[in-house]
């Protein structure tokens, strides 16, 4: 939480953080100003003291919500610190010591701003942590009530909208090919399902920012794939559904993924389905406070293989077909965060009270066309107990309103 | 344009350039790969061949998209590169010269490469280019055909959707406090008018994605609030609306300002927006081809200036009121991007065949809780007018449809 950051800075032997970028899409930024439109921004805190926001004159406003003590500058933050790198270090009497350093910039402004920092701050060393084990991933890692009803209402916004879309698929007609037919008689394509979508997400105050997945049949097969626009909706085939909408502007996200088959399933997708859904059923059956998060991966993984699929703690190499990917993620500001699953991770990535996490196995074949993962997100609650954030059903098969089999 | 690459490295002496980030939200990544959902990539691109991208084994499909020699890695492209910086250097026979380095990262993971890749590769000298001064923008800078029609797709979605928000504000009930009142009785806030933008948006295929400005009254004085979300909307204030959607995923932005004023407007104001609106004209009329932009952020801050307001080159330090910021900008994969018409820009930045940019005079007098922008998006087409890329009316008032002064 917020409040652990100073202790953080001493266990790590930090004397003061920079945050360097906007103020928005820049999670370590976001956490400690709260957002607003501050698009040059440099914050700077050093161990035991509130936070200076360095930023351009033209957006004090914007920054002066953030509470913090903001310090316009006529060029802007940034510009300030590349033309005159010690005045800023100066104005915050730090001289000495060991500064970790975060944002999100363009990748030449940061290496202007560190070799401008190291040329004229010898006697400071600027520290670099690779982001999944930063400062900031730790104090986010678990989160307070607040944080998590923030979460909990892209949750309901996800659901609402989830469940709109099924209602739309399954009222829709469907020709001679199995495809579906719009009321204008225009097929349906994954990229009017997404424009639907957005509009649905944007009523409720969410965002679909990363862009959702919602991929069919052999796009299915592969976890990242997002889907063909062009694509017409079929029965029978497998859809991927994974959305993970945020707060407007740079808030907190969700994270949710049901998998389809309009009309009918074949036998082979059926009992696939059926596989991941046991599956994921055991692993919440199991969930327990303060447990390692990579035993579940392990589990996971276990159950994969002894159903005859491969994993990938079972094979080496890159996967392409089986359950290729880890069981979860921490959830937050960031879409990915800690803890982590992959059963290389850490021995910290535990399921501590506080932590917001996905439980998402998979089965994936492109070669037959197909893929399959459920996927929802849990808060471990102070009490010990794992709170699911957002419930909805986890049907395979959706019926068509006007079609039926053999029909 | 895309097919000046090539020669801009030349230009610059680079022997290659490596784009690192997502292929989205990261403009010259999307420049090169056309988008598509890689969260984690690494374009490496030798002078006068075609581009090499890395990516994650889970998104060679979406990396594929982008037509480009797609290089699948298990652990993804950046830790591949962490992992052994000489591999994919190596890999691409790329030993000693000057590469450029480009992108949009989390800042600690490119001090981290760059310290690795100075480390492993001291024959290579890495360059970094301020984002304004990049290859990047100078190639960005000129548009053709088929990315001015995005940019215009854009600009009809923003008019469109400003005319429904006038549409929407005119026809609402107003209380003897002259606030807006809505159907269900509740007043009519900001953020409300907000949810509505983003929802009539993502309708059109366009993506709100820095948020707009839709600031009144005191707010509307400074060039970047945003508006504050809780605030009634009244009539008889300043409202500035300044919209700049994108394309879904990390598109094309069009950039857009009206200022309005419900009901009525003071004297004062409507004498304000009049100045605005001369000068304006003034500049439009006097637009041409090669011009040097800074010549018309001169004539904007004179024409400013001998009508009794402080301008940036009539004054010193941070303006907080009258005509305080610059005429334009270029505008494209960045909401602002070259040319630039600072009056201390370089004198390169000139109105060419090919540029998009806007013109956007404004005044700001937040103590008389008032502020003024009128903006449009402009082509300069390669016959060497400038075509407005979406119209839409000038008017200050809008007289509401259920109120009538006095009544």
């Amino acid at each position: 939480m917020k409040s652990d950051l100073d202790g953080l800075m001493q266990t790590k032997n930090l004397d003061a953080l920079i945050v360097l970028g906007n103020a928005e899409k820049n999670p370590p930024m976001y956490y400690l100003t709260g957002g607003g439109h501050v698009s040059d921004a440099l914050l700077i805190k050093k161990r035991g003291e509130i936070a200076a926001l360095y930023c351009n004159a033209m957006e004090r406003e914007e920054a002066a919500k953030s509470g913090l003590r903001v310090i316009p500058t006529p060029v802007g933050a940034l510009g300030e610190l590349l033309n005159d790198p010690k005045k800023i270090f100066a104005d915050q009497n730090i001289h000495t010591g060991r500064v970790g350093v975060y944002g999100t910039l363009d990748v030449s402004v940061t290496i202007r701003l560190i070799d401008a920092l190291r040329a004229a701050l010898p006697d400071i060393e600027f520290i670099s942590e690779m982001p999944h084990e930063s400062l900031f991933m730790y104090a986010m890692e678990t989160k307070d009530e607040a944080e998590v009803e923030r979460v909990r209402r892209m949750g309901r916004a996800t659901v609402e909208v989830v469940g709109l879309v099924a209602e739309f698929l399954t009222g829709q007609e469907v020709n001679a090919r199995e495809e579906l037919i719009q009321s204008n008689g225009a097929p349906l394509t994954i990229q009017d399902v997404k424009n639907k979508i957005a509009r649905w997400l944007a009523e409720r105050g969410a965002a679909d920012v990363e862009g959702c997945i919602f991929a069919l049949g052999r796009d299915a097969g592969f976890p990242h794939s997002v889907g063909n626009p062009q694509d017409i909706l079929k029965l029978g085939q497998t859809i991927v559904f994974d959305i993970f909408p945020a707060e407007e502007n740079g808030g907190y996200f969700y994270d949710f993924t049901r998998t389809w088959s309009l009309g009918y399933a074949t036998p082979e997708a059926q009992s696939l389905h059926d596989e991941v859904k046991a599956v994921y059923d055991k692993v919440i059956e199991n969930l327990d406070v303060n447990a390692d998060f990579r035993e579940y991966q392990k589990l996971t993984c276990d159950e994969f293989a002894k159903r005859g699929h491969k994993t990938p703690m079972h094979n080496e190499g890159i996967l392409t077909e089986g359950y290729v990917h880890s069981l979860g993620h921490g959830l937050g500001l960031n879409v990915h965060e800690r803890p982590g699953s992959r059963h290389t991770a850490a021995d910290d990535n535990r399921l501590k009270p506080g932590v917001v996490f996905t439980i998402e196995p998979g089965l994936y074949y492109p070669e037959r066309g197909m893929g399959f993962r459920i996927e929802d997100s849990y808060w471990m609650r102070p009490d010990g107990k794992a709170e699911l954030l957002a419930e909805y059903p986890y049907d395979f098969v959706l019926p068509m309103k006007k079609w039926k089999k053999n029909s």
